[in-house]
């Protein structure tokens, strides 16, 4: 069914066929073209509440899709304007077609980085395809404006903040998590400006500068709490100032923000989310979802 | 034309000739039953970043309704699903129908509290209408939880806050600003519910609890930025604890937000708003958009 090992000409459903046979692991930069997208499975009885969440703090949580009855794990609902439910995922089975995933009960993480979750998944758990920021990473690389984790084959530095969702039912108390990718002051304009239309994969930045470190609570920006560390491009610590260049931290909204939801709510029962990097990549191309400005 | 100067039997249109003759100032508890709306009026320019503001943060900027063409001061485009255009507000003038305006000049505010914006209007101007919290008011007050500055027949507190709203091309830099209502602790979860399917009008609380000022970066509840100050019970200041119960101040997203947001981001050139407090009163009812839960 695979052709060829050459990544850059796997499809989107062969991509999702080597994530199921646990052949691959991070995401960014597979499947070029193709939407990729966070996971988050509920019991059902959270599923209102969750959609709420989703509606009140769009730019973390822009949702793509969801499961189309509770425990159906292959039939989805589009969330996507013009985008058919049949269009977003052919052959899905949401238990296995992420490379990894993470495992939580009564709000805490007992699995970490697992290859599926046959085993966890019930007739009552509902699935939520959330945005990833990796869908604009191609528009900034055709820019000159390549993300610098893509050019060191690694994982994107993601942080927990203090910025507050917006509550919704029983999501209490969540905060942003956030995505990184250090650009030169002097193009973060343009930066925002090619981000700006992937509304429905986290759009423009929230936040940027060395000020916005402090201002959304982040304790060291060389520790991130998921993904890897981010490097100075001497392959040291990240720091400002940074060579002759002015190089400043830009921030994401990012799609790991309702497993954080998720701990801070405690909230009871089975709860399952992909491992932060490892993302289900669907059928949905990046140049259906734009916006056109 | 108006039939009686009992407020309670007047009709959202009749309301809004009182505001444009100048009759009326404070718009709580007038034509009950149909939506008010805050006002936001801008240089055309600035529209496609406003709309991406309030798509970004719905919370605080749920857009009811904007200019069908800049410079029309009297038709609208509905953004209400199911809501027709024309349904929004019949014989309508933007320029004089919120009982009192505010007026920005380069970010600042060089008038305030002012009767009408009829000689500030040009043909470039797009008005945004942003849904309001005393929507829910109603639904309060019928399940015995009657928002206190309604008794007492003052104007809701408003208080700029530290949250901040997520960027928004030339809208950069901007924070919440909440309005205030106190309940007993033991209430607060009944008043999340109740005005949860509020979602066109702020939807649930933000935020709760004593905590919640600090966390807000609220200098002092007893001095909000707009509004009056809160009063407690004996008519003195709002303190913990008060009298036997425990009383909390619960906070709301509030359509006020924008006009702080055009003063954050120095936005230049002239913009209006209504007078906190002072509303533009719709022909939609409130039952035609509460979402059914």
């Amino acid at each position: 069914m695979i052709e060829s090992h050459d990544t850059t000409r796997n499809t989107a459903l062969s991509t999702r066929l080597l994530a199921r046979s646990n052949r691959i692991t991070l995401t960014s930069g597979l499947a070029p073209n193709y939407l990729q997208a966070n996971l988050i499975i509920l019991p059902s009885r959270f599923a209102f509440d969750f959609l709420l969440l989703c509606q009140r703090n769009p730019v973390p949580c822009p949702l793509l899709a969801s499961s189309r009855i509770p425990g159906s794990s292959t039939a989805l609902k589009s969330h996507l304007p013009g985008v058919p439910d049949a269009a977003i995922a052919s052959s899905l089975d949401l238990r296995t077609d992420a490379p990894l995933y993470m495992v939580y009960h009564d709000g805490e993480l007992i699995q970490s980085h697992c290859p599926d979750i046959v085993g966890e998944w019930t007739d009552d758990h509902v699935a939520f395809l959330i945005g990833c920021s990796y869908s604009f990473e191609r528009a900034l690389t055709a820019a000159g404006l390549s993300p610098r984790h893509t050019v060191m084959g690694r994982n994107v530095p993601m942080y927990e903040t203090n910025m507050p969702l917006c509550a919704a039912g029983v999501f209490t108390g969540g905060t942003y998590v956030v995505s990184m990718r250090p650009y030169r002051k002097a193009d973060v304009e343009r930066v925002r400006e090619l981000t700006r239309p992937f509304v429905s994969t986290h759009g423009e930045p929230v936040a940027w500068g060395w000020d916005a470190v402090e201002r959304l609570g982040i304790k060291d920006i060389n520790a991130p709490e998921f993904g890897d560390a981010p490097l100075g491009l001497d392959g040291g610590f990240f720091s400002a100032p940074e060579q002759d260049e002015e190089i400043v931290p830009v921030f994401w909204g990012c799609g790991v923000t309702p497993q954080l939801a998720v701990m801070k709510a405690e909230l009871p029962g089975r709860v399952m989310g992909h491992a932060p990097g490892h993302m289900l990549v669907l059928d949905v191309m990046e140049d259906d979802i734009v916006e056109k400005i």
